[in-house]
């Protein structure tokens, strides 16, 4: 029998931390899981305070990320972390996913996976000796809409694919705030803690990551535009022009410094037989067209849907879900994922519909591969491998 | 020094439930209240049964509110619930919010409050004798531009107020499910359960109460036209012309039987110097227009909003935030408040803000003013007296 | 056989007037119409120079309407106006036409069709006995997709109708611009031009028209709430509940006092099988919703859409058509009915698609009621009759 | 003095004309040109039956364009055309234009100017030399919201320009159907008639113009992907990264495989203080977006636009203006450019405001760079040069 509630840890996200506190939401709305420990900063007065105004033990709060491996693990079954949730700037999730992994604790970690594409390559194959449930916090994919997207394409309801155009403008880079004591601005732009890529690197790889969610295709080849105002060290706008398998072409842009753009996310498929858009501000509709026929707008909660996408929802029709719901989806699965294994049972489909060290070490190549593309004076640039 | 984290107890709201659902989710996301007890069903076997899956110790799971009252006041000070939220239908609020109440346990209670008026201003009563917290969960002004736009009215940046028009159309009452196993459809339309009217009830209340909190108007008259499809006992449609105090008119109409329609809550009020509207179903936009200017659309999250709307936000712009969301500020605030108290301290506006036992008595009043004015010959028919 | 291009005559129109330039622009755009003579303006002065800059020979610009119809019947057949469109304010649309009329000559008229019932009664006579084309410019009903919200409903797709909701809020009247020199707000808020309406009169006529030609309900009672602000002699503002034929309930209402609203005229219609929605602000969708379905949003242009709205077409899908354009869809029927009973034929059902003399008595008679209803105590005030 | 009226002539436009009947519309509208003369078909049964039905007098229906300019200018000064509008296929703009240039007859011609970018450079030479008014119909730029966003990005209302995102989706051509008769389908696809390409020719060169219109930017160099669905033998589909001077990156894409996809043009304009966007489907908004400030949406018809876009309207706010009445803008301001001309004096700068040769030779140059670009394995391919 199945675990009822889950016990969590998490690695980083303490006050002030945007993410972290998503993760905690996300994992908590569906009353399933706890927080029982953390290592919840590198500082350790801060990782105190917080812990303890998340309402921590004080003995589950660590001081540091190695503690916490070392001293969960001591713990009984019926006391330990059923799994972990990392939450670092990017440079710190191969090192501390590894310990955890190799310590027989679950993870989910956010994205991207990992520094680099070499330690991603190396994450795959720790996740696989591990035999732990490894998941990656693309959280658009938890989205309902998306999961109907795919279902429709995977289906054929497009027909055959011809063009994909992703793009995600935000602004939030546009003046220096990096400079004036931005937390979170400071690592993105800081090629130390973030890798070689600012803008690519944290939102071209959702788009990369939510095309392949929905089409199934890989990239054949890519032909990158990156750029940077300011001097910055790292990009904050680019602009891709992409050829994905089977001939589908397409377009795939991210900026930081499109002035007005908030989170603009939005995918738009097209088939031989119709096309699909889905626009993450606004994420509870999804518009179909097909030529010669009045356009279609599904919409979240209805029985119409497929059974992926109702099963991400957790209202009826019109009382709209947002970005934790996704998020929270993504922990859903992950978590059900982790249940099944230590009943000793097969996760189902649905349950196991999640990002993982795949998807994490193709949005590496992803990354890698645009950085390299954008260098070069070669205008097709094939994508980098990223399978074992 | 305040309490970080809150017991939480539920009466209502097993399995199937839809709205006992929703409010654990808006409790537990913040990741301060924990659920601990409950009468989770007036059928004990499902009590229970919903009790386990949602981790509840099985002492803590009572087979009848009266039990939960009971035992719960013997607990001692650092077990027993901080708070009771009541969540079955509409004639079981006041017995058991009374009961709570007086044992001195704080209530968040479902809407509408009480069965009937008569009920109500009782409430009043006994809210105010008891000294506990009271908080009535009309969720829409949760919602972080309701408060942004309650906030602009305020401030007068609309000028003096000409017209309000609020409507909320559904279709989930467009057949007759209620005869078809649907239990929520079953209680709502059953005079028994529901009080003397359903639609206006149910969806116009939410009407009145999101007018009323965004204005501060009181009713003076109105003139109704409420009817039912396939001789229904209640209303499931209500046309109202509404006079509003300071000479503001409009009109308010709710429906559950408008096809296609979701839960496409809207609300629109005109001044001298501008006007607002913001539809539910898209929550994260305000629309302000002004005469001989562009149309300004506010947006959630964004460092320009007042105080109340920034403060009801969890995430950056464009990371939408939705339905739960709004509930759970509901929550944060009528928990804040019960901290604050608890503490020995004076609750801040802010933390005071959200629907209460007026409210609740208001809402009564205008419910039962428009049931008798849809069945009078009288045009214009006086709103019924609500407080004490 | 049909004669291509038709001559057109004006009354009223001169320089600043906006309605007369526009059924200029919706007569002359196809290419089938030349105007060719006119009494453009009560002021002979300001006659002669419109009709200058409009290139009328002088011979065929007159002083008065009155001389025109004494001068034009003279002509021969080849040069004779083959119909005059009557633009002027709404008091003088009865003599004018009447006159034009009775001398054989087909009329275009604005809308309001007269100054009271009693003279819209006496003009239904009058077009009778003369046995010319009527036609009247409630030119929303010439949008394509009101055309095929019309298809829809008749054609039963909505199953039996239960409600429909129609306002048209705009704010040109929230100033006293009347005063300010605004030719246009002086006539319409004037009594003596107007008649007993302003806002209803204008407007909300439009929306009785509206839905009337969706639905073809008439209506049996009203209660109306019709105000004014400033104290103004006419209504600036009207909120009314319906009941239509066959207990069709709803509501109309229409507003030139709502700060930051155009021309914000919408419907929505709804039925036992699914309901339809269409903003004419955003005239080229046409949004239909069924339960347990996804959206439908119909386009313009499509080979989907019914006969009469493709025949209403002049662009391929995308291309917007707007207001002038439907306007010219009233000339072109109206045109069409005209040429076709020169010639001695039938005019088709497509062809006689455009409001007439009875449209205009049924708009006098709501005008009349709803003044009437909201001066009464009366709640429900039976409709007036209109037909003859 | 300047005349009133204008005598046009149009060569090309026949029945079953898409384009021909677009700039009849626009010329007519305004009841300030009339349609005299046309060599309206290749085909002269076609023409003469074509000329019938427009009401053209036999004599001024010529069986050729040639026999159209010589018969023409033997006419006397109070007959002759002042102008002739082009609407052929692609290939024959170029004789044409020039024969009707040189016989001192000044010229409307639609888009693609030419062929080639080599007959585009001579056409140039052509104007010069004739001093005629010659006029491109870059329809969209005739747009009000198009002509207040120039206005505020030349008048630096969004800071300095950093990217241009701009794309013209359309299905039309995603089934062969140029094999099944559809005439306008057979010419755009043939090479002899469209020139080098299809889609960039038609549709992406209007993408080119529209933003050389708002941001005055020229193209440095580009990245061009075409491609073609079932082997046609010209591309219907280009995806390209664009490099403007001072640095401006973008994107600017045109398919017509796009499957639901209308007409659907959009542009998006990001600078360091603020960004715009326009979609042509709904042309009467503009939206501007400036960082931590609310939404703005500019609407067509009111006083605070810019005083281009006031003289584009013809309409109060909220009655809206489309393609018809852009288009009819162009011919507005070239005929006004016209009277001036011929009445000997200067045009203002509002009356010169529609695009000419030297736009031509730019859409050129992009279309032949960007086919180039396609074919070769340059990365960054630079732009052809276009001036004398």
């Amino acid at each position: 029998m199945r675990q009822h509630k889950l016990r969590m840890g998490m690695v980083g996200g303490g006050h002030d931390s945007f993410i972290g506190a998503v993760h905690r939401k996300a994992a908590l709305m569906d009353g399933q899981i706890d927080l029982v420990a953390g290592a919840l900063s590198s500082n350790p007065a801060k990782a105190q305070a917080s812990a303890q105004s998340l309402g921590l033990k004080k003995e589950r709060s660590y001081d540091s990320w190695q503690a916490m491996v070392e001293e969960e693990v001591r713990l009984s079954n019926w006391e330990r972390i059923d799994f972990v949730s990392v939450v670092t700037p990017n440079h710190m999730h191969f090192p501390i996913t590894k310990a955890f992994l190799e310590a027989g604790i679950p993870v989910i970690c956010d994205k991207p996976m990992t520094y680099s594409l070499e330690e991603a390559k190396e994450l795959v194959r720790i996740v696989r000796n591990s035999q732990q449930v490894f998941a990656l916090t693309h959280n658009y994919t938890g989205y309902p809409m998306v999961k109907q997207a795919r279902h429709m394409v995977q289906n054929g309801e497009l027909g055959s694919l011809l063009k994909i155009v992703v793009e995600y403008p935000q602004d939030w880079l546009l003046a220096p705030v990096e400079k004036a004591g931005h937390k979170q601005a400071a690592w993105r732009t800081d090629p130390q803690r973030s890798g070689i890529s600012n803008c690519i690197g944290d939102i071209g790889s959702h788009c990369e990551n939510l095309a392949h969610y929905i089409t199934g295709l890989e990239i054949e080849s890519l032909c990158a535009d990156l750029s940077s105002i300011d001097n910055r060290p790292l990009d904050n706008d680019g602009n891709i022009l992409m050829r994905w398998e089977n001939g589908v072409r397409g377009i795939l842009y991210a900026s930081q410094i499109s002035a007005g753009e908030e989170n603009n996310l939005k995918i738009r498929v097209y088939g031989t037989e119709g096309s699909l858009e889905w626009h993450q501000e606004n994420p509870n509709d999804l518009w179909v067209r097909r030529p010669n026929q009045p356009v279609q707008i599904y919409r979240r909660g209805n029985a119409y849907l497929c059974e992926a996408a109702q099963r991400a929802s957790r209202l009826p029709p019109g009382h709209p879900e947002s970005f934790i719901e996704a998020f929270a989806n993504i922990y859903r699965n992950a978590t059900d994922t982790i249940r099944a294994k230590a009943a000793g049972e097969e996760p189902t489909a649905l349950e196991t519909d999640f990002p993982n060290e795949i998807d994490g070490a193709r949005g590496l190549a992803f990354i890698e591969s645009a950085v390299e593309s954008s260098r070069s004076d070669q205008k097709w640039y094939p994508v980098k491998r990223f399978s074992l």
